[in-house]
């Protein structure tokens, strides 16, 4: 595949309200469709997160957990259902700036096996990719072969996806400016780390997760575990903030760019 | 898999206004998830067609005919994005009516050569049936290994699937009551033909394809010879007409229903 292939990112808290049942952030959206178009970028795989659509249909039918009783079903329909919804806005975003979008539906080619993808299907990807078409995947409930159901994060999907088909970059679009030293709402000494090998991370490990601010390093954390085996494929990974104006697409463009750059060292 | 399983087509004809562009037969997609739900059928796969929403776009772009030059990139897009506002209608209708419906994109999980199936990934599906799911799919705009894209007609995914997941019977869906021994817009001599074995109808191809009506015959006969490769595999194939109440429920309940049976003989 393509040595230039770059795998995006974009979290369920840029494109979303995450605060409000099913609300969509139509303007992050629109931007998003935006500068990606303006990047011009040979070669992409776009994977988005759920945000306010899929996570709380999920959590409401306990998908997460597997299957535990028939009732469930109908909220792995729901939960797709949702997560449809999102999609749709995402791809008219993406197909109204000219970028030649499919989404490819993860739970139609993904099996899990306790969470962790078992089997993916490629083949019909490679071939979008060969034919200057840009994949679009997100967050889904999928078919797991010992739980039943579970839900594959776009993190996990983003790691997989970089290792196979090659990617040169990784670039995780969410909702904070990268790595910290502390937790940035903690106090004036937290400062962004701009660079960063995969030792220094690993053990800086504690101390990050000691921090209280859960929605940063927390969740950032749990997206660096998925990331780990992509970057020790020598994929160099780097964290923007897509809630702010071109930052993706200096990121896209290899321009310099606010964020942190996580690499095997 | 079940012995159980019925694999449903529900033709484009039928879900939508073939001859306004995109138009949705709302009423039409309501009776019918209605109906599918009355039947409560144990396991089912449901194959949708494109109606007035794939085809014209798809024939704008020349997909039909493959790759030719990167114009046609964006319409590979745009096709799927059509279907798939066709296919939300559907699920949205089957979802409400408390159907276990999940969509499985076919351009995620198969690859044709020359315009035929060449791979398709079976597994996450073959999992959605034993949890109880109603796999729906629908034709698609696909990747081609020979000719870059073609066009997989619900009809070749419902022969597919079908003999996959070794389905009983398979319900053709369509705006003809069956088969007819000649066009029944040209006279009074026009009979339905109630049960027809496969050499039957291989005998009578030619009188057939003779006929005026291509409407009606010659849409036929491309179903049939889609469908012929199950019919070998002893799968029971049924054609009603799912324009008219309750013929989809009674087929699918195994009722005496208006239609047409081919059998292997």
């Amino acid at each position: 595949m393509s040595v230039k292939l770059i795998v995006l990112k974009l979290g369920g808290s840029v494109i979303t309200d995450k605060k409000k049942l099913s609300t969509p952030n139509l303007e992050a959206i629109e931007r998003m469709a935006d500068e990606i178009s303006q990047a011009k970028v040979s070669s992409l795989i776009l994977v988005h997160g759920g945000g306010s659509f899929g996570h709380q249909v999920a959590k409401q039918y306990n998908l997460a957990e597997g299957y535990r009783d028939p009732s469930q079903v109908i909220g792995f329909s729901e939960t797709h259902r949702a997560m449809t919804k999102l999609n749709i806005l995402v791809m008219e975003a993406l197909i109204n700036h000219n970028i030649n979008a499919i989404v490819v539906q993860p739970s139609s080619c993904v099996v899990t096996k306790a969470g962790r993808i078992q089997s993916i299907e490629l083949k019909p990807m490679k071939k979008m990719l060969n034919m200057g078409l840009v994949p679009v995947l997100y967050g889904d409930a999928v078919l797991d072969s010992e739980k039943g159901f579970a839900i594959l994060s776009g993190d996990q999907l983003v790691a997989s996806l970089a290792i196979n088909f090659g990617a040169s970059r990784i670039i995780m679009g969410g909702d904070v400016d990268g790595l910290y030293t502390a937790d940035p709402k903690s106090g004036c000494s937290a400062k962004l780390v701009q660079r960063v090998t995969l030792e220094d991370l690993k053990n800086q490990k504690h101390e990050i997760k000691g921090s209280k601010a859960t929605d940063v390093t927390g969740g950032m954390l749990g997206k660096m575990r998925e990331l780990i085996p992509a970057i020790e494929q020598n994929i160099q990974t780097l964290i923007v903030n897509a809630t702010k104006p071109l930052r993706v697409y200096k990121a896209i463009k290899g321009e310099e760019v606010i964020g942190t750059i996580i690499e095997k060292g």
